[in-house]
């Protein structure tokens, strides 16, 4: 079977070019012009051609705060739709269990559900000494990358004795640790001083997690991984001040990735404290902070100190939601962005003039794909690797709202915004899976990926 | 009962003029020419007069390791000969127990036994509801300063919450807190794992404490303390990394204190590596660091960055140094400094130009008593306040050694070294203490002085 | 002539505490109680003691923009009513000239015309070989500090080689050299661009030379000063950006100090934008900021990062600001400020909690004192020093305008401001000069001060 | 005419896959498998096909110190043999003179001499009004870049306003500011005094240049740009001092572009002190640093934050640098590095382990490609682009010195040096011009590259 997209312009995290792409089954063979006779042909005239987005943060299925957020059945559709073909979702290990059984309650959850292809991390909340014993076989069946938390004490932040073991043993073992950076003490101390101050509603969730609480425990993962000789990855930076410590390690020398979120660069604090509840919608964590860091972020992310720009999709509905009404530590943290990570970061980003064609392409496919050990394979536009293929009208211009959106959540974060540029054709190793904008494609048609150890 | 000291060189921290000063009874009345008959005249020609010492970093009894160091009766009397007049000695909760009964413990340890004024510490393990109630007592009875520590794991060492509260509660009641930054956990991985590894000699002691973990957890306490709305001190700064985070968060406008010691900018981690076990006369903590930091901390003490200079004295003989011969986790940390601190830091800052002799005054003696509330009833030189004096000979040259040192000690980690500049006389509230190098006091002369809230 | 001041708060950059002093003739002898038998006492009960006032930085009948500034006889008595019994006064170099003979010229305006103590620095403009040849002779002759400007292109700007050698030649004859920062060729670019475009009014004035333009010449200074192995003083400091650069240099060790100015804490770039060419008052170089820098400024004079603030006065009346209606680079630069340093930096500083007591006596006095090699004849109270003394009202309140000032010029920057604090009494070299706030004094009073060389 | 490269591992800014390239007379037109027939086929199995290198940096023939550097007969050969198939010559404007005719100057030169294709960059000595009103025209014949130097006093320095108006004159007309950045009062000033000292050895030229000088330049640049809201390129970046501050500046956000070269993280100053006037071979500005600062280099190569690395080749014979053997004044800067700069990066950076294989082709060919307005046809691999290209060996092993050189220098600043991976064949516009290590063009193959203003 031999398809031929013809006419686009393709574009990888190098180059921009007019070319054909030439897919023989599900992989790519070759890009140019006059690649010669196909079964299938898709006119790409006119449009942008990019490599499937890899999103290497998603929590499909995560039982959080007594509920659970919304299954792969439906966020792995809208994930397609919004063009991306991977995901990378978090198993998580229980607390003084294995790390082997967590990823296969992970894979359960998955198999068969997903429309599109998908691996796993481990998040580790106990490093008791068999968990240390897994860390190879863990990395053998391709979960590469192991995530520590800093944070929700009493629940899966891990003391600093966790974290510098996870790095070291990480390390030694070919896994990429990745951090969530909060000062879960901190946090809790605070939260703890609003409640009891009656201090309950939604926008003291950002009272509760100041961009310091951030920025502190931000420096204390780098200084960690740096005495532990291990390179690391910070999910969802938030801050200007977070990222003055990421890039000032990167200054030194010390391997520091850091990704960050479309919510962080496009919403504010001040959707925290929307009336009548509303602003529960905007509850996750790290919280949304003031305007100022968005241009900070977008800095860090066109000059590449940000590599990456994962969802950290998490949705829920607004019964949900309302578990928190009277207490916001109820609100279950999170929001549906997996479907909306290209379209926003490419209307805000590459259309507002903040980020170059190729850093975008870098940050929702490349770079996390190198990253997460599926490059070549995945992340890129080139012959030999898989034919994941986003084919995006940079003309369209819509509305982004619940509207428009299939995730199982029953609002959106963006109701009402304008976005320029828009997901037409997806293909997931060489089958169309969205057509005009529809999901054509069937669940479990998505692959579990065994992901190669971080060589970077 | 009128003393004059006449012709010397009155030294505070802003002013050197020559002049005469007179005490009646235990306080300065004034300064200046001509002033009247005396009952007893001291003559202080070609002498500096300097206010007496204020060191407010001492362990004089403390039981640790399964030892205990040496006690009041010699160690306030090293501290007298070495020109200080009062100390701030760390008392200690018993977890689970009461501020108040630790400071009634080291207050009868005192009680008659100490040759110099003195005050009280607490250092917090525990703040559980019943210890934060105690707070506002403690700060009534004098003890105007909480000490906690990052270090120290499964002994002193706090958490986050611990820590943060204690900043919040201290600030509430006018205490300062004092805080020993290290990563107590990475400390504790590290050195689990040099021993498990076979290296048991003292030299790993400062393997296992990099500076980086003193940087991190500097940073952590500042970004609390901010958090907080609470000033705070950093106590033995040793490094120039630490320093950076101290130095910033000044250029903030926050009001963070910071503390270093003699031997931070006289020894070296390559006295560690001393044959025979000799390095264990150098095990304390934080660890001794390479001589490229001491131009650093003299940088800070010269700009006044680092405020204040205390001693951290902590002294054992060889035989309790012994304790660790086979495991460098069990030498007791410290060394005697009380005594050496004057001395020292005039010859190696003041008279090799590092450090003016103004700034020297103030590090070792008006910037204490300001922190530690006891100004300027102590501290300085003024008419109205307490006649805590000391005639320095700046030309006297002699040989730093055990034969010359005064503490229960029995080796000097300075042995050996050429200084400039001597204690002569020391007066304690008006009475001669110390005579041409002489201890001529008596112990229980040394009064409890309670403490003024921190004001600044 | 023995005069007592009794019943005061002695305030030096120390200490605080109450004593009286004991002066004789124009000295100071005894600080302390019972100090014996006066000819006149001088009652202080409930009033600061401080000592006199040094300004380092006043343009007293300076010829600029086509007119001269307030001259001698009406601006020291304004500095006196202020509570300043030193000035340091620019005398200037004429291009190709003599330094001597800039330094006789003012040493002409001033005789016998002074209210105060004065000195003289000398405005470097032109480093021929001659003048390099007089360097020892005016260092002689008391006038131990170069000015050099980096701005006012076409006027008294030097280029990098004339600074560098400045700070080369300065520093070998313990010469200080004191540096306005300002990108001049970027200023003169700005400002032409800004007039072609019809942008003559005053508030363009600040648009011409943003903080970036003082920043820059910050950091080059200081780099030159680095290379020249020199300490200098960076005058009127008005940025955030600037004093970064500052701090950085003192954190690297090198000796870096630097002035700020009450008008840049308490003015701000709004105050340019008055109507009816009000604006055209608040025009002086560098220009003032936004709000938000000057708690930048308060953060550095109270951490000492700004040892000193000075006045730059430099006053003209409202018919001389008129010269520039047409063109804001033809107005005067500068205002009155020199009687209202201290009570500005007092009420602004330390009455509202910005300032301790002690670093703003050290910042009006003791600092430029020993900056300006006056210390210990000038600066403090202590016995052997000139009886130069402010008796100083902590209580008063008060409206400051041209109603209230003694300047030649006919308006005030500070019209309607409220002031807590203020001078009541000031004697110089013990005579009163200043009594009930009236001056009593005469002009000619005032003396000559050789400056010894830089010793720090 | 169609060529079909077989086999290779074809390696771009973003990716590294085993592909064949198929080119049809000068032009790419397809990358992948089963490329169908054509009329040459070359092996490339077992080797790395690069794009051609672009090198944004280099002086043929240019005229300075009393001689002039190796013309472009014997240098573009030595390029292309070093798989450099685009370099742009730095064209001069004489003082006062036109730009046009500076351009018209080098375009004689280059014409029929070169072997690779070429552009030009035109170095500003005089902004005079008739100068700006050239830079369309200038822009429009393909010359993008403007190039100010802040050193070489007497010479082609220019002033600050000078450089700010190219800053503000280039942005308006799509010119990108190239900056060589020492502060050339200061280096002139140390020049003199040195050799007035009897210093006029070759070693002296470091000290006369001390990193500081450099790094003041680069802070100074950097602030003119950001205020005429200009990108710059500075190029030649030798210290981490100076990084510090481009890396600052990225992270404000501004559009600060930076070069260094391969001498800069392979040579020291020790090199300049070899015995027998040796030293003179090492003689280049900014001069050779100390190793510490290598690692910082390659740390801001690998991060991107150096986003190129040209040559600025600039080679003379011995028999020329001895023009300076009384007066390291008189010794023409520069060397051979055109030949050199791709082995010689392969072999430290990716063979080494400090930079990855894309980031090594990123900055060797396309981001000087984009940063030259060259890109796409330049600079990469893909369909549609130039068919330049590099096949190179990753396995071979050889020694680096005159012996395998082909500049017109007669001696090597690396001989002796192993080096790792070597150029073995490489494509101009679809010829072969080197094969199996030796040229075969012709000269004049190479053409004039009118290039695109710069878009980032």
């Amino acid at each position: 079977m031999r398809t031929l997209i013809t006419d686009g312009i393709v574009v990888t995290a190098a180059d921009t070019v007019p070319a054909d792409i030439l897919v023989e089954d599900e992989v790519i063979v070759a890009v140019g012009r006059n690649l010669g006779p196909a079964d299938r042909t898709i006119d790409a005239a006119g449009r942008y051609v990019f490599p499937g987005g890899v999103d290497e943060h998603t929590h499909f299925g995560l039982p959080v705060s007594g509920t659970v957020s919304q299954p792969w059945e439906t966020e792995s559709v809208a994930a397609a739709l919004g063009g991306t073909t991977t995901v990378v979702d978090f198993a998580m290990q229980q607390r003084g269990g294995s790390l082997l059984a967590g990823i296969r309650a992970w894979q359960e959850k998955a198999a068969g559900a997903s429309a599109v292809d998908y691996g796993f991390h481990i998040t580790v909340t106990d490093l008791h000494p068999e968990a240390i014993r897994e860390i190879p076989r863990v990395v053998e069946e391709g979960v590469v990358t192991l995530k520590c938390l800093m944070a929700y004490k009493g629940s899966v932040m891990v003391d600093d004795d966790t974290l510098f073991r996870a790095l070291q043993e990480g390390h030694r073992h070919g896994a990429l640790v990745m951090i969530h950076c909060e000062n879960g003490d901190v946090v809790a101390a605070l939260q703890g001083q609003l409640v009891a101050a009656g201090k309950t509603e939604p926008r003291y969730h950002a009272a509760s997690r100041p961009p310091a609480v951030e920025a502190e425990a931000t420096n204390r993962a780098i200084v960690l991984a740096e005495l532990a000789g291990a390179p690391l990855l910070i999910v969802h930076v938030t801050s200007a001040d977070a990222l003055d410590h990421i890039r000032a390690a990167q200054g030194r020398g010390h391997p520091v990735y850091a990704e960050t979120c479309p919510q962080y660069v496009t919403l504010t604090a001040d959707d925290l404290a929307r009336p009548d509840f509303a602003g529960a919608r905007y509850v996750l964590s790290p919280a949304l902070r003031s305007a100022a860091h968005h241009e900070a972020l977008w800095s860090g992310l066109s000059s590449g100190s940000l590599q990456t720009a994962g969802s950290d999709h998490c949705a829920f509905t607004l019964e949900q939601k309302a578990l928190g009404r009277d207490d916001f530590r109820r609100i279950p943290n999170g929001i549906p962005a997996a479907e909306e990570r290209l379209p926003l970061l490419y209307s805000e980003g590459v259309a507002s003039g903040r980020l170059s064609l190729n850093r975008f392409v870098d940050a929702v496919a490349t770079a996390p794909a190198r990253l997460m050990g599926l490059y070549p394979r995945k992340g890129t536009i080139a012959p030999g690797t898989d034919a994941d293929l986003v084919i995006f009208n940079p003309e369209a211009e819509w509305i982004m709202g619940v509207a428009t959106q299939h995730s199982g959540s029953d609002y959106s974060p963006w109701e009402g915004k304008p976005v320029r540029g828009a997901v037409e054709t997806v293909l997931l190793r060489g089958e169309v899976i969205v057509e005009d904008g529809r999901y054509v494609g069937q669940l479990g048609q998505g692959q579990y990926i065994a992901r190669r150890p971080f060589a970077g």
